[in-house]
């Protein structure tokens, strides 16, 4: 047995998968390989959640990973533990565990836990893949080293190792699973072969692009930090639109018309799990301001910046009722993770209103009648569709102001309650009236 | 006789209309104009680049202008002067002078100049349109009461107003001044009708958005400076990838590969007469460090750190003998306004090394003979397609460095000379051998 036969093995299909973190990027990816007829092992510390993947319920909201984890425990391919230990005779060992921000620092506990818990394993013949986002370099400075210094063994010789990123969308993980290119960033030519003929058994047509592990480490933070930064900078001029007392989004779609080297975002909230820390990965590496920082500086003020804004409409907030439609930090998701929405609630409170939170994805939030009942403000704080359906119950509910952070709704849908949009001049437009 | 008289008289097509200032914008604009069947009348203070225009020669490098401009002259239909005065019975005038930076701030000395001779003519049931590049409010608050107080006339009632703001690229100006919908930012309604009648008169099925005169001029900044960010993110990852000692470039290419979320440019200069300045339209209107601020000082400081790292690669500059191959801003371009090549030549004179530099599309440039006489170091400063056809002579030229900084070769490509790209980590490299 050797690496070369770890390939073969691959290519037969016939090998035992284990997953370690069953969260938005380890279940979805397990329940994936184990519906593509592979047996897989997943790992996590969560008994609840692992009971609730064993009775086919998914732990939280995605109709699509509902369906796909429904039908690996039909194939019974899939088997999920709370300890590695106790799972034998694995082929191909997934980190899919979080790295988190912690003050701005990257918060390597959950995966020197796991590398703790692989390191135990005789790792000959098998292949490591990191799917975790990471800081360039950990793959090399940090789990590399980790894992020869516990086992004894070489990397590349002994036991292969690729980094191959995640790089799916929230709520999208099953059809992006199926259909991304892959990156494989192996650390060597046998590693990058293994990787990637395990992604061609989720589907035989997926291209493989292959870097090293610190350039596919590197590749992953670019596409998130291109976005976060396009979402920055449409707040930065959400705020210049107030400013002049222009309406920044629908100035933004007049100028995305048609305009093939435009293409910027509409106004809102910017924040979860993934944007707001993957800049940071890259900029704690810097002593000086950085597009990064600065863009992030934007992002995280933006639910103070609206607290303003409200104060400026309405007075002091003190004993204020308020409804708070969404605390997801993104639409169709029940995500609160590094949600600007929730932010916004505490900012509100710290002010001593009185605040209700609506989600009609996020459990233990009010029903929409309970928090529609008599506010002074509503503010929609996530851009679920659902709340398209508002209009009548919000023109019905008695509020004296209708504040909307997505620019979803228009004027003319409330005729008479007062309806300002972030990155909108209504405090020019005020002064001048 | 009215503004709606005006109206008809435009749609009738039978105008005359003049253009204040013949530069990349005004002279397109004039031959398209004129060659859809209408009278134009251009005005520029510079005699030689009349002499030229009226001999059907361009003034700059630009081929389909060049044909757009003799068509205009077999039709008559383009008149040339030096002077407002000389010309008579206008019914609509474009501004199409510079609005260039000085030391941050906005020099209005071009727009005064012109306002000045407009404020000379009887404006009554005339339109003006503003097409050069505006900060915001620029049109409602010195364009407006400055024609109102020279002609005691009234904006919106005795004659139109409108900011219809350019959006064309360099190089593509008569193709988009065809295709581009057109922001149409009117004082009022007549401002607004007559406006998008003219812009019909080029292309019957130009898309009109319409907005105020502010708006247009917001919707404007907001396009370049989503450009401007997009570049100058790519070039913060080139210093990152330096950093990491990996290749930005390939890296970026690799998170593009059909990532619809990822559409991140190639590092290279930023710079030019309108995306370099643009953001400060808007960044000059704060006090704290904006994403424009971050980006503008990023994109500004590649020369240096590009001259950084040939110091590294290759000591003191000093009487060092250096090709610079390109001292236009862009591809396939003459102009060499605000161009960072020619920053970088100045920092390698200050550094006293010998520069030679040639540029197919800048006149006065050495030929490529000369400038590839046994160079120490070649630089590739302007990414002009013609280059890529240098492999051959660049590997016989006897220089002992070639530095990318447009990504535009390969290392396979100079197999006997170093080859470095910007944003390719070449320290560490060194630092490892």
């Amino acid at each position: 047995m050797s690496l070369e036969n770890l390939l073969l093995k691959v290519k037969s299909k016939n090998i035992h998968v284990c997953v370690i973190g069953l969260g938005r990027v380890g279940l979805p990816l397990s329940t994936v390989l184990a519906v593509s007829g592979l047996k897989v092992s997943g790992v996590d510390v969560d008994q609840k959640k692992l009971e609730s993947i064993r009775n086919s319920q998914c732990p939280f909201y995605d109709p699509p990973l509902q369906e796909s984890l429904e039908k690996a425990n039909q194939m019974k391919n899939l088997f999920v533990e709370n300890n590695l230990s106790n799972i034998e005779d694995v082929d191909i060992i997934i980190f899919t565990i979080g790295t988190p921000n912690v003050e701005n620092e990257v918060d390597y506990t959950q995966l020197y836990g796991a590398l703790e818990e692989v390191g135990k394993i005789d790792l000959t013949n098998k292949l490591i893949i990191m799917r975790s986002t990471l800081p360039p370099q950990t793959t090399e400075e940090i789990v590399i080293p980790f894992l020869e210094d516990k086992t004894g063994l070489k990397a590349g010789v002994d036991f292969g190792i690729a980094m191959c990123p995640e790089r799916i969308l929230e709520g999208q993980a099953i059809k992006e699973i199926y259909e991304l290119p892959e990156i494989v960033g192996g650390i060597n030519s046998i590693s990058n072969k293994i990787s990637s003929e395990l992604f061609k058994i989720i589907n035989p047509n997926k291209e493989i692009l292959f870097t090293s592990p610190a350039g596919a480490e590197l590749a992953k933070l670019f596409t998130n930090i291109f976005r976060y930064i396009s979402f920055a900078l449409s707040n930065e001029f959400a705020i210049w639109a107030e400013r002049y007392g222009l309406d920044a989004s629908t100035l933004i779609k007049i100028a995305n018309h048609n305009y093939s080297r435009s293409n910027i975002p509409i106004p809102g909230f910017v924040g979860g799990p993934c944007l707001s820390k993957d800049g940071v990965f890259l900029d704690n590496n810097t002593t000086f301001a950085s597009i990064i920082s600065t863009a992030w500086k934007l992002n995280e003020s933006i639910p103070k910046h609206i607290v303003n804004n409200l104060k400026e409409l309405t007075g002091v907030l003190f004993n204020k009722k308020i409804s708070v439609l969404g605390s997801a930090f993104k639409s169709g998701s029940d995500d609160i993770r590094q949600s600007p929405a929730m932010k916004l609630i505490e900012i509100l409170k710290s002010y001593h209103a009185h605040v209700l939170v609506h989600d009609p994805y996020v459990k233990g939030t009010k029903s929409i009648d309970e928090a529609l009942d008599n506010p002074d403000i509503v503010i929609i704080a996530t851009n679920h569709k659902e709340f398209k359906t508002l209009i009548p119950v919000l023109n019905q509910c008695g509020c004296k102001l209708i504040y909307d952070v997505w620019s979803m709704f228009n004027k003319n849908d409330f005729p008479h309650i007062p309806y300002v949009k972030f990155g909108e001049g209504y405090l020019k437009n005020i002064e001048k009236n």
